[in-house]
């Protein structure tokens, strides 16, 4: 880890997601913020006149142009580092083409995520996944996706028990904020007075993604994980944190303490002090409403890691059921935060931004 | 089946359930509704001055006055059938008291609904449990319940299906409505922007009554469904119409055109033609994104049975995995509505209101 | 007047004024409802599959496919009006063009609303306005506009008492319904938990339309209204009916109880029993907390006239100010009802829908 | 000013501005929060049992129980200044007793803010009306009293131009928050999806309140503003920040660039850097859709006095009409911060707390 700051760009800076990682990166002890990419519409704007998050524009970024800028211009200026919150759909060639230009990605959208040399990666979960790297060519950029949002809260909710229930079935059952859809996203018209039973692809990115980032590393390969997950999601007038209901089937029986144990001593990374890392990442609540939207949303400290953690509560185990509600911001831990602490971890262990460059 | 209207009343007549009957029973073409009960506090009050829905009240009942009178008064007044939106806890007693009295009770309280001699129903889906009350001493009122507000719309929803399925587990999420927790209800503050993951004793309701209304009567008793039922409830910000989210484990296999017919086809009570009784009572949605609380709360044909059909859609299955979302209007199915068609069932079998007295 | 219903067309019926126009229409006893008319991206599709309201589409229509047909297309398939939901800036060179070709329109647009010629018409206010319209080329279709949504409000509201209280200035503060802005409209994140204090065009429209509808035509002009109105518009997050404000300084000071009289007996149209006229057009609420969006948005009788009325409460008369609130239903009586009304008033006085064909 | 920090107690506690209280005073650098004073009901709850407000209580006092004590107990304690957020009707005597025990009671309620010997105070407009208090009996405590919700904004807006507008009519319109209403406050159903265009007594108060403290004293006595001012007040559904259409009604024609410059360069307070002052207090914000609750809400700066500052926006400037839109938290500048912001500036001059001993 080098003393200096490495100069990184967001890509899609004018959306939700793309203003979230403005948020996170603006004062960042390892990046350095120097591009904000965005479409050739927004070019020449200032980021404050494009500013939709309810808190205002970070000061020193409030007045930054945001620029049109490819692959090349960016390497030309000197990013290492690419963040981004490009659309799914348009983001999987351009980050492919960032990356054949030799900068690292780390990508929010959902292109690459089942891609077998890409790490899908939730540090705290599955770091060794990022060994799938290890062997992409020489020159090449790393490329590490973040997870769906709401996949992201189930599987940080999963990880700390998954060895000691060794799940049959996994039903999981979303209320999910208004902030998952992006912007200009639902129409108040469509949502107001009304949830709505169905969130394109969001079933299927759910249990494919679990799957895979709880399955087992072999090498180059990721072993799948043998428990079937059922996904039923829907949207709620909220306006930031995915509530997930969960039902676990289990093959074992802990006693419950040994449950509760394991998630709240739960935290592999806090030896290494990633600057977004929440510690605990997990928090359980005992109260009988908890965890809600409006109340445990920013969960998480230090500070930095505000948004970061995830909420547990309702915990009931009737063997061989298991249930429980969890909660993570789904923009935060389960969007722009899930990348940056990915690149954190990178760049904390060492790992290559470009291969074959040796140490960075 | 007598040509005069039954005299009858409506106890609880200033909550939310409560205005629910009212307005069901305005101009019933077989209850005539001569009593609105209320506490001693809203004594004198003219119901237009209590009024919650938000459509006005029915005109030839807006002047009329709210009374607190006890059994016997609505005894001598020659009130012969009750129905009750009494606060569950308050109203066991009293309703206990009624049927010692001789009047029939239709109630909307969980008070009662576990009682073994009392039938809990939903005339389309376990008519027959109206045999449990066949035994009730002489001069004793029937007494019938409605079941819990979600509850309902599960069961309406499995009936046609749960011979074909065999079910091994039923997994059940909710969306449920602020009108759900009547009035006051929940304070505005603690749902605005939020969700509630926790609703007090509705998971548990939901898991044993969806077991009593499908259990087989055999003479006075009712064998248990052999189906673990597994509810996690929450509130949400909708005004009516409880959203849930099913995934059945299924032991049979029947093909998806099978379910489908069965759902379709259901119709058991369409030769009685019931006033307040939909026709069909499901119906099923083909869109991606149906049902939702706004567009489908007031499903159900003819014109009174407005708010009494289930609403089911998304469907998928994925044997041996049955998925699906159903919605019903919690306050008419899962409420006054459903009491009300309990009470035109009965009236319409020629069930006796008081045990013993003959025909009504 | 004669006895068959008169072809008219829809334009703009996938928007939200456009469903209203068609749910006023669908069983309308003048008017046959033959053409929904949409942008080539909708065609063929079925008016059902584009349904945005919440209840469902008027089962008459459901099936037809919304179609793209100009003017000549229109006029060879013998349609005589034409019911304008296109937006503001498009709808007018088509408007003049249908106009030029024989049809008559009624549009809910803002484009024509100023033009000196063209009537701007609350068939209870201004029907003398109709007038402008008797020197059009012969051939040529007639052209009413109604008014803004909230000017609507405001001039139904000001109308029966502004003789008795001849105005010197009006003040009016607006807390507009979401409908308001059309689909997709506000986007949810920006109206969730907020207030959108801007809503462009809309207070000069009510400034301009308020003074035009109020002022006194002689001949083919109209004279200038001399009260200065004074608005500031706002968006809350409510679906339909536009809450005003209102606070009038006035020159003259004539007993509250005149003014109350003035409302209440309003109803210049009553003996023309238009199907869609409110009778009367406005109700007064003495309640303290009345008129509000949920409660009163529906209110109108008879039953065609749902939505078509206004509610005015919460007078208070302290000379030489009067206040008020008064809430209209935005998409209905301040859209296409306007609209509707103003065609059945066309019909019922036996204008000409072309000019110079004689009778229609 | 003493080194030491002033041993406080909030009464009320457990309220939405109880609530707010205790979060401004957690880690005060002048008051030391030492009682949390509640009802009997809630006697030894702890204070994160019962915390209402989104984000978490603070840490050092979430576990500190809430007592119920009476004034001769507090002044026991060692207690010097209450800050009250009880209820208005019970505030009064209780207030008054505090009082006359010798403690300085700086309240939130309304019972005692027009008492001809109470300040009314917000101090950067009018803190020379601390006078007032300057003859109260000796050993008798100070009593001031913050200004109603709706009053604060306003009179904060209208500060800076009053004497170049010299306004004959002030028309005030108001978006009111739901934490307005406090807890359990306003029932979600009365709320959603609807407008509620009444406040009980809030109109009388912002028209009394800021005619009170936009007068002028002299001496002992408080001379009228000669301005009238028509409020009319509405709740909505976001849950904090007070938005307010303000129409004045100048008598005097200044240009429109030195309205702003009195606006932006008015920060009576700033030489004296009180904790908890937003410097500058007023914010012109000059986008087209400004102020927002959701965005402007928690305008102000240094960080401690975030949710304290004036946010002014959509300036129109129409001699003789001026109108503009406004916006300040209700709870924070319009409830606790104001009452918190009286003391520090009370502190800050060195006014003694109980009359007649000495500095302080």
């Amino acid at each position: 880890m080098t003393e200096e700051r490495i100069p990184v760009a967001v890509l899609g800076a004018t959306g939700y997601i793309g203003q979230e990682f403005v948020r996170l990166l603006a004062d960042h002890p390892r990046f350095d913020l120097q591009v904000l990419g965005g479409t050739a519409r927004r070019r020449g704007s200032r980021l404050e006149d494009l500013w939709h998050l309810a808190d205002p524009p970070p000061e020193a970024l409030a007045r930054r142009p945001v620029e049109t800028v490819g692959p090349s211009a960016l390497r030309r200026r000197g990013i290492r580092a690419i963040f981004s919150a490009l659309p799914s759909g348009i983001a999987g060639p351009i980050e492919s083409e960032l990356s054949r230009q030799g900068m690292a990605v780390f990508s929010n959208a959902a292109d690459h995520r089942m891609d077998p040399e890409i790490p899908l990666l939730i540090p705290e979960v599955n770091a060794d996944h990022l060994g799938l790297a290890d062997r992409r060519p020489r020159g090449r950029g790393l490329l590490v996706a973040n997870a769906n949002c709401s996949t992201t809260g189930l599987v940080l909710a999963l990880a700390p028990v998954k060895e000691l229930l060794a799940p049959r079935t996994i039903q999981v059952t979303t209320y999910q904020a208004l902030s998952g859809a992006g912007l200009p996203g639902v129409p108040s018209l469509a949502i107001t007075d009304n949830v709505i039973p169905y969130i394109p692809e969001e079933e299927e990115k759910i249990e494919r993604e679990t799957a895979r980032i709880l399955g087992r590393r072999r090498g180059g390969r990721i072993g799948p994980w043998p428990c079937r997950v059922l996904a039923q999601c829907a949207r709620v007038g909220t306006r930031e944190g995915h509530l997930l209901a969960v039902t676990v089937e289990a093959t074992q029986r802990p006693p419950r303490a040994e449950l509760e144990r394991a998630w709240s001593h739960f935290d592999p990374l806090r030896a290494e002090r990633l600057p977004t890392a929440p510690s605990p990442p997990i928090l359980l609540r005992r109260e009988a409403d908890r965890p809600q939207p409006l109340r445990d949303r920013w969960a998480g400290s230090p500070r930095r890691a505000q948004g970061m953690a995830a909420v547990v509560g309702r915990i009931r185990w009737d063997p061989p059921f298991l249930r429980f509600f969890t909660l993570t911001h789904n923009a935060v831990r389960g969007g722009a935060g899930g990348s940056v602490l990915n690149a954190e971890l990178v760049d904390r262990r060492g790992i290559e931004l470009t291969a074959g460059r040796g140490r960075d």
